[in-house]
Parts: C-alpha cells; structure tokens; sequence
C-alpha cells in the first residue's frame, strides 16, 4: 500500500464531466490498495472569469481581496470532488487550504508556504476519509487567504506530499495534466520527439524556465528539497508519464535529455556606457520595478565604454525601451539597440557537466543547416543560443537530431507507457 | 458617531454596478462619522448556479460538501464589495464567516450560531477598516464551513448587530433590500397599503410567518432576544424604511399593523379517527420526516371520532396525501378528505391584545362582503381565515379598510421617508 498526492489542473476538472473521470481515477487507485489525497485546481476559466469580475470593479484591485476572491474557485473545484467520490461510494472530503493546514506568509498574490500542519488531513486519512484539497492557496500569517502565484496547485501538491511522506509511504506526488508527460522537446515541432520515462529534478527546473509549461519551476524546486518524487502523467489517457526524481549517476550517461524553445524573444543592448560601477544594479532595478521579466543577460566589455544586451518578450519591448532611454538619459551617456524577431533555443542535461564537447556539438550542428548564432549563455546543465525567429523551430528539429533524443524513451529505468498518442510537450512556441 | 451593520442582498449586489451604487452607501455613511461593518450576500443567481453545479454530480449531495460549495457565493461578493470600498478610498477588508468568528453548530445547510467572538470585527474597526463579512455561513463545531439555511444573510447581520452591540454605539442592523421598508400590506394587491415607520419584532416575526419575505423570522428573532434594532430599507432608494424594534406601550395603539395574504392552499382533513392518545404526534411527525411544512392545524371534536385539519401548500399536497392515507391505514380507522383552492388572510398587530373586538371587526368586514370563512386561528397577537382562493385579494383589501391601515403611513414616531414610490412589501401573492 502506497501513499499519493494527486493533483488535477483546470483542464482535467473543467466540467462535471471530466471531473467524474478524474474521480474515477482516484477511486481505482485507492481499490487497488492506496491511500489517496487530492489536490484540486479551479475549473477551466473560472480564475479568468473571477479576475474579470475584479477588473469591473478596478484596474488595480487589492492583492489581498483578489486573493480571497480567487482561492473561492478551488474551494467550488473541491468540493464538486468530493461529491463525485461520493458518488463512487468513496467518503470524498474538501478542504480549503486552510483547513488543511497551510500556513503561508502575507504576500498575497505570490505567498511561500511557511509550513503545513498534516494533522487534519493524516486524521481524514486515517479516518477511511479521501482528503481534497483546493490548490493555490493558504491561510496566511495575517489571517486572510493567500493564493501562491503562478503553479500554485503544483506546489500545493507538491508541498502535501512532503507533509504526507508520501516518500516514505512508497508513493508519490501524482501531477495530472493534458499531456502524456515530459518529452524531449515539443512534439508540435519535433515529430520524432519522445516521452521521457524520467528526468532530473534540475533537469526539469532548467526545461521549466525555458517555457516547457509541463510543471511549474517552483513546484519541481520543492519537491527536490523535500525529496517527493513528482509523477507528471495525462488525466484522461493512461500512459506511465514521467517521473521527475533526484540525480542518479546513471543519469549521467544521457549528456542531453531535452531540447526547448522560446519564440517572440527581443534584445536590447545598451551601448558606450559608462564604466562605472553599480550601472548594472541601478538599470535591472528600474526593469524589476516596471515588472518586466528579462530572460538572459549578457554582457561584454570593449576598452572603456561597456556593453549590456539583455532579452525580453516582445510584448514587454514597449515598457523596456521607455525604462532604457530613461536611465540613459540620467547617466548622461549611452545608447540603446533594440532588435526583434529573435528566438532561443536550449539543450539541457545533467550530462553535460562531465562530457566535453556539448557546446561544440550544438554550436557545429546549427552551423551546418546555416543557422546564425546571435548569442550565446549556459549554466552548468544548460546551453542557450539565441538565433533568428524565422529559424527557431529547424533549429530546434536539427539540435534534437544531433543529440539523438529520439533514441532516450527506450532509456532504462522505467518501462516505456503503452500509449502510443504523441501529444505536446507544453514546450511553448 | 454610531456604529451599524449595513446587510446587502442578493438582488442589491447582483452585478457589479448595483454593488458600487452599494459601496458609495456605505462610504456616505462613513463620512458621516458612522463606523459601518457590512453584510452581503451571493451575487444575484450565483448560489443557483453552485447548487446545479452540484446537481450535474448528484440528486443529494452530501450537505457538509453542497454547504462548501455555496459558501464561495458570499465569499465573491464580500472580496467585490471590499474592492469597491477601496475603490471609493476606503480600506474594504473581506472576511470570510469563519473569520468573522462566526461558530454555528454542525447542521450542515440548516446551522445555528452558536457564538460569535467578534475579536477581530472590533480590532478591524478599531484599525480603521471596514469589514465585509461573506453572509449565511460560519465555522462549524466540525471544523468546516456550515451555511445557515434560507434567510441566512439576515440572521448574520443581525448576529453581527448583537456582537459588535450596534445598540450601546447608538446604531442598528439595517437590512438594505429591494423594497421600501414592511408595508401594512401588499401594495401589489392593495393600492393604498402603506409603508409603516415601524413595527415591533413581536408583529415582525408574525408578518414573516405569514409569508411576508421582507424579512427571515429567523433574523427577527435573534434581533428580539439580542436587543438589536433591525431596520429594512431599499437599498438603491434613499428612503426611511422600517425599524422593527422593541415593543413600546404606545404601539398598542395600533391594534392592528398589518395584513397579509398567503395564496394556494390546499386544507387536509382526517375525520372518525380513533379518539387515542398520540394520534397527533405520530401523524405530524410522519409530515414531518417526509418535509412538508405545515401551515396551520386546527383540530376539532365530535363525540367519540376525532377530526384534525391543517393547510398546506398546493405543492405538497400529493405528497400530503400518500402520507395521510398511510397513516390512516396503519390506525385502522378514519378518512381523508382534501379541499384545494384555499388562502389565508391575516391581521397583526400588539394593539389587539389590548383591545376587544378585533377578531369580530375583521369577520364582520368579510361577512358584509359575502366572503366565507372556513376555518379561523389565532395567536396572541394574529387573526388569521380561510377564505376561497378566488375572494382572496378582495378579502386583504377589504380587511386593509375594516382596519383603517393607509392611516398608519402617519403614526408618530419617525417621520415619513421622502420617497413616494410604493413597492411590493413581499407578502407574498
């Protein structure tokens, strides 16, 4: 008998439907001896339609109102759950986040889980009761429901697995999505993409970052801390999925497991700036006050004058363009470059940190199909080259061929899924 | 500088624009130097929507679960409401029921407070904030969220009137709804009915009995045994409505405040039955557990065979009947006899008490219109008959004149509201 978190997202409980099916899921697992308890995300667009009843309200609503506002969509999705475990004869019980024990801090709208008392939940359990829990959210230190930001049912599961020692219970924390798992890149571009039976917890934090919407980077960051293996599998098919897990030293022997792309990027290169310190400081400051997420910087250095190109979405180019001149202009001196129509493609490996030659590797294959390299950034598990956007995706093809990632879902470890259906890897393009 | 409780319905926070109009209420009155904690309930049908939600999983849902579920109604609008304050630069502040520190029982869907520490309403208030309290919900025993049954919103303002003791800070509980106040009766049915400045919880509770939807009994009660002064008003006039407050000696004036109409009766009669001990209790009991609400019951007797009437609502009256027969069949002895087409037309008021004659003035009146009564039953402070369907507007305007009710619009005590629009009282068609 093992112990399992499973999380269901908006797409999988987006209509009484679908939802049976989900409860359906639960309620065979828990026959076949399990103990089970559910995390629950708000049906379909029900945040969207809550965020638009704020925004008649106010452009700017408060965070904390929001918040509250918001959390109600998971308490509707829980407790329709518990219903629909009733109906299949299970004692199904909701649980707000509160009420299940999550404590978080008072930065609402993007609160961090201090901590989670399990006692009620462990008793539900042990009480033949099947605990569901709504997703995203917690009981904050000033009293008011906190929602957790972008991922948070993720992390809410991720987070009761720990507290339920879902470890050591022999199970694990079981990620419901739309997708058959992780694959090697996003099989809408890459035909021959595969499903990966396993990956690295930093593996899949670095694919994560680079827009693989499979997970959220935050959930994977905290299901290798506490150690809960993150089980990511389709809702509605019954494939094996992926199981997300802590670095083997076998795992080694792949020096690529995934490709990803990340489209409609821009760059912008402040030039002849001063050389001064804290210049660096002063400008990511103003971009992190205007909101604006930058992806990669990269900076260079020529003589006296320095150089500082960064890249941005598209649609944040705007905002940045008018925070650039701005600190230009107080420096007295400088110019800024805006290009666009920019693309990145990354490999990513834990395998990479003991094998030479991966960067060559990349940089020789893109060069034979003639594609331009405009920059490049690794970390020690990535590598990142930003290209033209019309080459983005024979980009991403020709990387995949040239590690062989067609070749890793017969990899060891876990038996390959019988679900031959390919679906997208939520790589984004 | 008072302190009240300001209660919002369905209908009044129905979409965002009506729960502005709301808001802007709540801060005239703030500015006014009045410290105001509001009430509000689910936004126009949302509480329908949830419930056929829950009906899409199951015809009976599990209470505790159908009760999570409704809660978020109240909980959108109370995060909406809080958004619109701040809009008008207010510092709106939601609180769930459980937050509020409302604690009821753990009759899931029919709940009583059992207490209220209202800690954190008073250190709101006290830190300049203006609660928003979600209606019709606390925390249960059990530890879930327990809703209070129809008229719930009422009884959580006026529950909220008693704990944060409106009375001693020289405010009330002022229930806004989508009528100008208790009229003498129903302006729908009897043109020249007017809106009393006040009654008292006593008439209140008889007239919300009668079907009179301005109020819950259930609220009146509370505010009757807690000292809270309610006041009904419409929530998008700006007229005085009604205070229901404490009976005073110079009400009794008034013999009678009011008339009301409750239509589409059906009058169940068992006849010869056994003249034994506990007949009654075993048939009202089987009513009872098969959830028919009885109306009135008038029993009478005739030598050795008991007879026992009561009236029912035309919708239940099959149900009635299944019922009646059974229980007949188990005794061995009596019959059935149903007559539909009924209405019942009342009077209230403290005065009669005091006074001789009332109940012979009001069936004088019907006689000298050729109207019939079929069954007659009072209470201390109430005349109610049985008249024919087909005569019963006539006989409420009839007993509206016998009264001389259009004169109670002028009766001392608070001055007449400036607004002449007359609306539905909600004695009920």
């Amino acid at each position: 008998m093992a112990r399992l978190v499973h999380k269901f997202g908006g797409s999988s409980v987006g209509d009484i439907r679908k939802m049976r099916r989900c409860a359906s899921r639960v309620a065979g697992v828990i026959a076949d001896g399990n103990e089970v308890a559910v995390v629950v995300s708000a049906m379909g667009d029900t945040t969207d339609e809550l965020i638009d009843l704020a925004g008649q309200v106010t452009s700017e609503p408060d965070r904390r109102e929001l918040d509250a506002l918001m959390a109600t969509g998971e308490q509707v999705s829980a407790a329709l759950f518990a219903m629909c475990l009733r109906e299949l004869g299970l004692r199904g019980r909701s649980f707000t986040g509160a009420q299940a024990g999550i404590e978080t801090d008072s930065r609402y709208g993007r609160a961090r889980i201090k901590a989670i008392d399990g006692t009620r939940l462990e008793e539900a359990l042990a009480g033949g009761l099947v605990p569901v829990v709504a997703g995203f959210q917690g009981r904050a230190e000033e009293g008011g429901v906190a929602t957790l930001g972008r991922g948070g049912s993720d992390t809410t599961a991720v987070a009761l697995g720990a507290a339920l020692q879902v470890a050591r219970h022999g199970g694990s924390c079981e990620i419901f999505t739309d997708v058959d798992g992780v694959f090697t890149a996003d099989p809408r571009h890459v035909p021959d993409a595969v499903r990966l039976p396993r990956i690295s917890y930093g593996e899949m934090l670095e694919l994560a970052s680079l827009g693989a919407g499979v997970m959220h980077a935050r959930a994977v960051v905290f299901g290798e801390r506490h150690g809960v293996p993150i089980h990511v599998r389709h809702s509605q098919h019954h494939g094996v999925g992926t199981m997300i897990v802590k670095e083997s030293p076998e795992m080694e022997d792949n020096v690529v497991v995934g490709c990803a792309l990340k489209t409609d990027l821009g760059r912008v290169t402040l030039r002849k700036l001063p050389a001064t310190t804290g210049i660096q400081a002063s400008l990511f400051d103003r971009l992190a006050t205007g909101a604006v997420v930058v992806d990669d910087i990269i900076q260079t250095e020529f003589g006296d004058a320095a150089s500082v190109a960064f890249t941005v979405e598209h649609g944040d180019l705007g905002a940045v363009k008018a925070l650039a001149n701005d600190v230009i202009g107080q420096w007295g001196q400088g110019e800024v470059c805006i290009d666009v129509g920019l693309a990145k493609v990354s490999v990513v490996g834990v395998g990479m940190r003991s094998h030479a030659g991966v960067a060559s590797r990349m940089f020789r294959a893109l060069s034979d199909v003639n594609i331009r390299i405009h920059n490049i950034t690794t970390s020690e598990i990535k590598i990142s080259c930003i290209i033209d956007r019309s080459e983005a995706e024979r980009a991403l093809r020709t990387v995949h061929e040239a590690f062989g990632l067609s070749e890793l879902g017969n990899m060891a470890g876990i038996a390959s899924g019988g679900n031959p259906s390919v679906q997208p890897s939520g790589t984004t393009g």
